[in-house]
């Protein structure tokens, strides 16, 4: 009983919400009813039912199926009805000429084979891609109408009337929809491929940011659940093949509107296939956040413990913002259908790469220590100094490359931490590297001794590579992430040139 | 002149592959033809054209437009227009009665009225997702038919009896279409759905396996200049999401075929999400190829040495075989209706992840020392050196845990190696570490400096970070693949379970 009575409710809110999301529809569906009116009046109107006929209702059926919501599909649409019917037409004149010269029977059977092969060899022909993509309306068009004028013209004896009547009624209701789509609030197919394709910008900004913040967000340990829980604003990036090469064919039949070209859909498309490049990327992206919590199929997690995330977070982020700012830039610039600002889209950019690059190539080095696992067994467990001195030494590398700054900096580090294990040898260390500062000289032979101290030290920095496996995979797909970008940025630039997007000018906001 | 001699020659080869693609084309081609043959006899025979009259036409209509490819989409388009057709001549009939009462100005405003609210109403209808995917045929009928008996109705005063002609027309249309679809060589879009789902687990397979054997080729230098060089298998899987659900949506209105259910079409659908799912970590996988030659925006190039690939080849390569055998197991339950056998699904993928594991977890740790960067400016290149004390390594965790096997193995392998600078290290080591173990009582004191001597050793096995993340991105997606397979696994199972698949017996073919 409470699903009943919720029911209509619910209906008229769907009912309304279709409105509220675009109210073009409602615009729309004001057309329709406009025209089926106007249609239905040739029928209705005396003096103007005397000049149409009978055949006023074909009118009525054309607008009925050619008008659709955006002027390419309408268009479209049209076009296939008209050639469909004059190709019908005369092909069904041509026919009902043959088998006017034979008998009644030989006519019967004339004409059902006709059908025969004429339904057979189109049915076939729909299937032929480019036929199916383009011109699917028009066969079947074509078939309605040539079995209509053939098998009428078996009782009817005035097929060329039929045909002509058919063809003129069909043209004025072709020509009405035509007006109604291009003259009353007309939509556009190519409008909202580019109002798609700037939302789809948008929405990989958007998510790329939202998903390194939440990488490197404490919040981390919060386990969601949800299979599925991808981001909806990048799903609906990965699905828009099939709905953007619509939109495109439609806007292919749109008239020029710019003084310069024709409206570049096929760039248009291109650039939907780089973004969707980069939206795979960009899932990947967000697999290594669940990585991160459950994955490894449930026998061995490993997680890239925070304080080594923590080290990189900077950098990451920097380059995610940048990528985003890119992204948004880009967006902002097919809005307003100006050229990208160059600056935006390789300095900062680079810039924040160099910096990831730096940041990784001052990071530890990959070495093998078979023993210290064994070790580790019956001391504590080894992340959190281990990843202290890592933090430690990473700001060394920064700092300077001399090995004593290297080693008073994680002093410093180490005091801020309570790692009982670490401390002791940092402090022998310091000592053993005055030994080696005071054997520099000694290049070749003292190489191997004065090595040890300093290695001894790093020992404890250990950290397996297993853990840093995760995120390593982040940071490789963030980069890549760049190179996609790359790709991205450039389909949107030749988008630019193609379409004669306006100069970038100083002035020019900038997000 | 070449041009216009290839194009009829380009014409009849694209006309043939249609047909040799799918033979269905041609069966469903000539199953047209023959129904319109059947109908025009309506027309053409003179007992059967007395009994349906005029409006025989309708039913030649409603043959072009309703037969469709596969039972379910001809069944939808059916009910579609038999209840489009039923509601608006009950309407239409409603409207008729109503203004039969009134004098001829006021009938004509009327009408036109209707047709108005009528068309508006019905074109915003259809913008409802839940109509515009179930019933959008039907409303275009529904607005077609209303129009056509409203209008008609204003000066053929029989309306009724048009609305009747109609209906039963169109009802014998119909039916000549049921039976052709259902009886004569039928295509069920759940088939469709069935083939479509084992051929992508099929695809897949073959293209994970691909893709891990091209990373490890050594032929990988060869560099691919195609951008978008994705390996149209997966391709397939991914842009599949709209295919998917048509046929879903069509395999929805078809009567059930095995005896226990109805066709489990929504199960189907959610195979095709974890796949695609899967899928989407595939590319990053294949991306991953990429990275590894040119990325890096061109300004850094890093690769992972070949050596360093090399030691985790056999594990990947044998995990990669596993998720491929998993999917080909998966994909023959699917074909051949039974469950999948446990062992291959669970056994072995998990000995392979644990494999891959343990290599991992046996290999370089990571450590800081931003003096080797300096020394090896003037020493040989490090790699060659390092990377073959890493694979003496490894083979030296999995030989024994004790540090002086440890250091045999590293020095039989250092051997077989030119390099002057691991050489004589090596050996100190051995005598270092015998005094290691003359002290191994002495625990917290003496580990310290019994570190020391091991790890000095290891000095010369670096690797940059930098170096190993492209490989560790490539093993991380490999063990994400895995826990995506888990999902897919997952579905398969709850598939054959709503499906009552059989049981797997011993005897049942593996891959």
């Amino acid at each position: 009983a409470k699903m009943i009575r919720k029911f209509p409710c619910l209906v008229s809110r769907t009912f309304c919400n279709v409105g509220r999301e675009d109210p073009r529809r409602m615009i729309h569906a004001l057309k329709v009813g406009v025209s089926l009116t106007l249609v239905s009046l040739l029928y209705l109107l005396e003096p103007l039912f005397h000049g149409v006929g009978q055949n006023a209702i074909w009118a009525v059926m054309t607008v009925v199926v050619v008008l659709e919501f955006t002027v390419g599909a309408t268009l479209c649409k049209g076009f296939n009805r008209g050639l469909g019917t004059i190709l019908a037409g005369s092909l069904a004149f041509f026919i009902d000429f043959i088998a006017n010269e034979s008998n009644h029977v030989f006519r019967a059977i004339f004409i059902a084979s006709a059908v025969f092969l004429i339904g057979t060899s189109a049915t076939y022909i729909r299937f032929i891609p480019y036929i199916k993509k383009n011109y699917d309306y028009g066969v079947v068009i074509f078939l309605l109408t040539f079995n209509l004028i053939t098998v009428s013209s078996y009782r009817v004896h005035s097929v060329l009337r039929i045909a002509q009547e058919r063809f003129y009624t069909i043209a004025i209701g072709c020509a009405i929809c035509l007006f109604v789509t291009l003259f009353v609030f007309p939509n556009w197919s190519g409008e909202d491929l580019h109002n798609s394709t700037v939302s789809k910008l948008e929405g990989l900004a958007k998510s790329i940011e939202a998903c390194v913040n939440e990488y490197f967000s404490d919040s981390s340990s919060e386990i969601r659940e949800d299979k599925w829980s991808d981001d909806p604003i990048y799903k609906a990036v990965l699905d828009s093949k099939s709905a953007d090469e619509t939109l495109a064919s439609y806007a292919s039949w749109e008239p020029r509107k710019s003084r310069y070209c024709k409206f570049p859909w096929k760039q248009y498309v291109k650039v939907g296939v780089a973004l969707r490049h980069f939206g795979y990327t960009v899932v990947a992206l967000h697999g290594c956040l669940r990585t991160e919590i459950q994955v490894n199929f449930g026998f061995t997690i490993i997680v890239t413990p925070k304080a080594v995330r923590a080290l990189f977070k900077d950098p990451c982020i920097c380059l995610a913002a940048e990528v985003s700012k890119a992204l948004k830039e880009l967006a902002n610039s097919v809005r307003n259908r100006r050229l990208c600002s160059p600056s935006i889209l390789s300095d900062h950019l680079h810039q924040a790469l160099q910096d990831l690059d730096t940041a990784l190539k001052s990071q530890p080095r990959l070495f093998l220590n078979p023993t210290t696992d064994q070790k580790h067994n019956h001391a504590p467990p080894p992340h959190p100094s281990s990843l202290l001195a890592l933090a430690a030494a990473a700001v060394a590398s920064k700092g300077g490359q001399k090995p004593p700054t290297t080693t008073t900096t994680t002093t410093n580090n180490s005091n801020n931490n309570s790692d009982n294990v670490a401390m002791p040898r940092t402090k022998t260390d310091t000592s053993a590297l005055l030994e080696w500062k005071s054997k520099k000289d000694n290049k070749e032979g003292g190489e191997r001794r004065m090595l040890r101290p300093q290695l001894s030290k790093i020992a404890i920095t250990s950290l397996e590579f297993a853990e840093a496996l995760p995120f390593a995979a982040f940071a490789s797909l963030l980069v890549e992430t760049v190179a996609r970008l790359d790709l991205v940025i450039e389909e949107v630039e030749e988008l630019g040139r193609i379409a004669h997007f306006k100069e970038f000018r100083p002035g020019d906001e900038v997000v």
